[in-house]
Parts: C-alpha cells; sequence; structure tokens
C-alpha cells in the first residue's frame, strides 16, 4: 500500500502555478508586496490544481505514542502525560484544540502506540505497539514492519478525512521524550551532529542537554540508519508519533491535499516523508519558527521558512493551527481583490 | 483637546497584568510554552482591565494623503495613486480590505489630505491640507497648528470607533512617498543616520536609494526637528497620514483600547505618540515584519518584535490585519484551555 502511495504522488501543477502568478501579479498592489501571501496562494493552486483553491474544511491530526528512550532520562515531564494530554485533547482543553477551534479546525487525535489502556476514551485506536517504540538508545526504535504499518496508519488517516471533505490537513503530535528521536533523526538525515541539532525540548534543565546529545549520538552510532532510506532512519531512530505524521503527509500529498507542518517534530516527520518521496516536498506548508535549534538546520534542509515567529514550544500541532488564518487571508487576497483589468481602471501614468 | 488625551493615556492595569499571567502560567502546558500568545494575552488583559478581553468588534483605520516631497523624485508610482488607491479602499478591492474581510474587520479610510476632490466618494473627508504637506526637503511638511490639528482628527476618529464598539483597532496608510518622512522621523527620533534608514518603499530602483537618503539628510538640515517634541518632529519632517495615524494610536490608549501596528510607516507613527507620551507603548501590539531597513530600527526603539514574517511591504494596514487572528488565538488559548486544577485533574508525579 506504501509503495502505491508514493506512485500517486505527482509535482504540483504547472498550469496553476503559472496562471495563478500571473493573477496575483495584475493585483492592484506593488508587484510582490503581498510577499508570502503570494507565494503561498500560488503554492495552494498548484497542489490542488486549480486556480480557485478552497480550505474549507480543516483538521489537525494529533499523532500520540510513547518512547523507549525516556528511560534515558532525556525528559523532564512524567511519560504518562502523552496518555493524560491525548485524553485531554479529546476534551477540548489542550493548546491545539484552542488555536483550532479559533481556526474553525477539527482535532483528531490517533493513539499510534500510547503506553497506556485507552479504551473507553475518544482517541482513535491505530496501536502499532502496545508500549510505544523500544529505547533506541539501545537498537531500533521499531522493525522495518512496524515502521512501515505506522506510516500506512498515518496514511489511511490522512485519506479517511480528506474523504469526508478536508481540503488541507495540519500535524500535530503528543509524545513524552519525542524530541530525543527527533534530533535523531534530524542528524542523521542532515548530517549534523547532535551537539547542535539538540535543544531542551519541553524545558529539559540546560545541564542535560549534553546528556541527551550523547543518548542520540550513541543511537546513531548503535543503529547505523541509512540517511538514504527513510524507512529505515525511522525505524531505527525515530518514533511512532513521527512516523504517523510522516503517513499523513504522504497521505496528502498523494490526494493533492496540502498539509500544514507544525514546528520540530514535524519537520522531522517532513525530512522522513520527503527522503521516502521527494515530491513530496511541494506540498509541504511552514508555519511557526519553533525554538529548538535543529528546527532552524530541518527548515533549511527542506527549504521551507517559517513565517510565524511566535517563541511557541508546545507542539501537539499549535503552530500548524495558527497557520489556517494566514493561508485563509492568501486566499481572500485572491477573491476579493481585482486587477487593473477587472476593475475597469488604471493608475495614471507618471 | 490633545493635552487633555494625554492626560488620560495611563498605565497599564497591573493587578489584571498580573492575575492574567497566573491564569496563563497555571494552563496545562508546559510553562511559557505559547510563546507570544501567552504575552499577547496578558497586555490585552492589561489594556483592557478584564481577564476576559474581548476583539468582538474590530476596524483597521487607514490615514491617507500626499506628500510634497514627491516632487523631489522619492517614488516610482504616479501622485495620484494616493487617490486612486483610497477610493478602491473603499470599494473594498485593495489588500487591506482583503485581508480585513478574512479577519472580519471593518476598514475606514480618512482622506487628511489627499491632492484631489474627493468629494462623492466614500472617502471621509478631514482634509487638514487641501494638497497635501509641503516639500520637506525645502521647509516644514506642516505647521505646528496643522500637525496638532491632524492628531486630533485621528484621536476623533479613533474615539468614534471605539464609540461605535470597537474593542481593538489597526493602522494603515495609504500616500505615495511616505516612506520619505517615515525614515525622516526614525532617523531623528532614534538618533540614526538616514543612510542606514532609507530603503527603496514601493519598488523604488536601488540607483535612487540613495538620492531619496539624501532628500532625508537635506530635510532634517534645513528643518532641524526637535527630537524629545513629536509634534516637531512631525510637523517639520512628517506626513499627514502619519500625523493621523499616530493620532488614533493617542485615542485608543487615551481609552484603553489596544491598537495593532503595521509596518514601517505605522512605526513612525508610534515613535511620534511615543514621544508625545511615553506610556502609549504598552498599547501597541506589532504585527508584521516589514522589509525596510528602518522599520527593524523603529520596532527595536520602540521595543517592539513584530512575530509575522511575511515579507510584505505593501502598507495600508495589511500587516495589522494579518494580527487579528493571532490575537484571537490567545484569546481562545484563555478561554477554551483549562488549568490542572480547574481540569479536575493533575498531571501523574514523575
Amino acid at each position: 500500500m506504501l509503495e502505491r502511495v508514493i506512485q500517486d504522488i505527482q509535482p504540483l501543477c504547472e498550469a496553476s502555478i503559472n496562471a495563478s502568478r500571473t493573477r496575483v501579479d495584475k493585483l492592484i498592489k506593488p508587484m510582490g508586496s503581498l510577499g508570502k501571501l503570494e507565494s503561498y496562494f500560488v503554492q495552494l493552486c498548484g497542489i490542488q490544481r486549480t486556480l480557485k483553491p478552497s480550505l474549507d474544511k480543516k483538521a489537525i491530526i494529533v499523532m500520540a505514542s510513547d518512547h523507549g528512550v525516556f528511560e534515558e532520562g532525556v525528559a523532564v515531564s512524567p511519560r504518562p502525560v502523552t496518555m493524560v494530554q491525548a485524553i485531554n485533547m479529546t476534551r477540548g482543553l489542550t493548546g491545539v484544540c484552542a488555536l483550532a477551534k479559533s481556526a474553525g479546525a477539527e482535532v483528531v487525535v490517533v493513539d499510534v502506540g500510547i503506553d497506556a489502556d485507552m479504551s473507553g476514551t475518544d482517541v482513535l485506536n491505530r496501536k502499532v505497539m502496545e508500549k510505544g517504540t523500544n529505547n533506541l538508545a539501545k537498537g531500533p526504535a521499531m522493525s522495518r514492519a512496524e515502521a512501515i504499518q505506522v506510516l500506512e496508519t498515518g496514511i489511511e488517516i490522512a485519506h479517511q478525512k480528506i474523504g469526508e471533505g478536508s481540503k488541507i490537513l495540519g500535524i500535530g503530535e503528543m509524545g513524552i521524550a519525542n524530541t530525543t528521536p527527533t534530533s535523531a533523526i534530524v542528524s542523521v538525515i542532515t548530517e549534523t551532529d547532535p551537539s547542535i541539532v539538540t535543544g531542551p525540548g519541553a524545558n529539559l534543565p540546560a545541564s542535560r542537554v549534553e546528556h541527551k546529545a550523547n543518548i542520540i549520538r550513541q543511537s546513531i552510532q548503535i543503529n547505523k540508519p541509512n540517511k538514504m532510506d527513510g524507512v529505515d532512519v525511522l525505524s531505527k531512530v525515530g518514533g511512532l508519533d513521527i512516523g504517523g505524521m510522516a503517513g499523513v503527509i504522504l497521505g496528502c500529498a498523494s490526494r493533492q491535499v496540502p498539509v500544514i507542518v507544525d514546528g520540530f517534530i514535524a519537520l522531522a516527520a517532513s525530512l522522513i516523508a520527503v527522503t521516502i518521496e521527494p515530491n513530496v516536498k511541494d506540498y509541504l506548508i511552514p508555519s511557526h519558527q519553533s525554538m529548538e535549534p535543529g528546527a532552524k538546520i530541518a527548515a533549511s534542509h527542506l527549504g521551507l521558512t517559517p513565517p510565524l515567529a511566535m517563541d511557541m514550544r508546545l507542539g501537539e500541532g499549535t503552530g500548524a493551527a495558527l497557520m489556517f488564518g494566514i493561508l485563509e487571508a492568501s486566499v481572500h487576497m485572491d477573491s476579493q481583490m481585482v486587477t487593473f483589468d477587472e476593475g475597469g481602471f488604471r493608475l495614471p501614468d507618471a
């Protein structure tokens, strides 16, 4: 199934890109003066293969899972926070829920490997590993088969939401300790030393960041992931939440749907997805500038320049949620503004 | 009237700031992890003197006027563009209209000195000078009395919109050649050489930017504005649009209403307003990072760090319009999220 989806991922529609660029250049404003609003609009046209892109129905897919590397002392939050916050998300109480509500977007919470029995909750049960990943500092986080399974889970969820009418998706996550596999993925794929990529995540004291970087270095040395093989990197030093997000990205790209990348963890998922299929890159829309040092490295590797400098570091998809409004403004730019010709007037000659 | 309004401008409410900060710190997320969303929320509480700030009714005030310095060849757009675009704004056709519509905000267009007969249009007639300012390269742009009059015009418009129910205002402008007085104001008040402050504005070729900087330097040498006196700086090297915007800022601050600062020109208006009354500073909310070199200098002088890196340089209030959605998300953060206590649960101990 993964192979079939990868084959469905096409380059953007050149005709839509060119025609929308031409129209945007003729709107009554100095050429290029609406900056990224213009480029997002053109990208949306290229992705959706239309000159009238729609953002009518929106959802954020939050992938939640636990991480075996937690036992190395790389996070300060207690491990059950993953479970508690996943449930809180289904009740509309967490950060991403608040921002999604503000944007008129649905939040879907998926358990791809939370170390807890989630039956009786509204979290979608798609567990790939019952207790979360294995400790990547001692061996592979998951098997290759499990990596493929979690990617396919993300694809399936994306296709389901798109089938229900979503015209754009955002990705988010919940998984205590997940900045460790994230940093490992960024380190491997961008070939950057773990000491440069690694940051404090969710309030890890500065004194313990070096330990975290050492654990990441150890995990790479032990597992020897092949940076050219996204599935290999995901299985050896990744996480189920990250794999699920990468799957959502592949699922969106295969159905010509734009996907908003959140912060650091979503960028690592993007690196996995783009390594699996380079055409995916054009379907990604960045959102906020994460505070983690590795986020800048990952974004730059992907050619993304996130427009929101909000000093946020919550994850969950909060950055993606803020981005919906910006993209809606870009669609309004097209639908409300007129070209000089359409307006039946032209600027007086100088 | 100006003096009375200045006396009405008070520091923010400390009690609201402290109480809202305490609540935000207890919401179910790592402390501080929603970054600027948290600080904007606390600021809104301090400004509106409440723990439940409202953004229910929103408007952008666009001040439009012409500039005598146009005759020095500092702009490429023809001078009548000011008049044409002011009319287009009342028809909902320009950039700020599109983005304001997306945000659910009204746009009010005010003629404080457009060099054209605007009767028969929907542009509000508040002309302070019939043909716009005088050429500041040869003498004062306006008299001190005219500067006070345009400030009072801005105050009056702000008070009117607030009286009609607006809980937050944004400021924008339309005025061909207005980056020249803007650069002059920033140069004077921040004590920065014109060559550093001056940029291309609306697509001025790089080869003519040095000429523009020289005109600005000349205007400062001839007029000798007193940087401690905001009215003096405005009258000698300013513009009517800029003065109108500064008036809106003063009007908002005097009624405990937050005001969103747009790009470069709005920052110069903010410098004028803050020079007149320093307490104004806390009522300002930045929006996008203008591409003009002087914008960064002005923002830094005001202690503002605009969160939107959109590569926009249209003006009109387009950056302010994009900011409404971000602020609404900050209000949703408070109204949707719960504290650990309110949720009746707490995180498991480590």
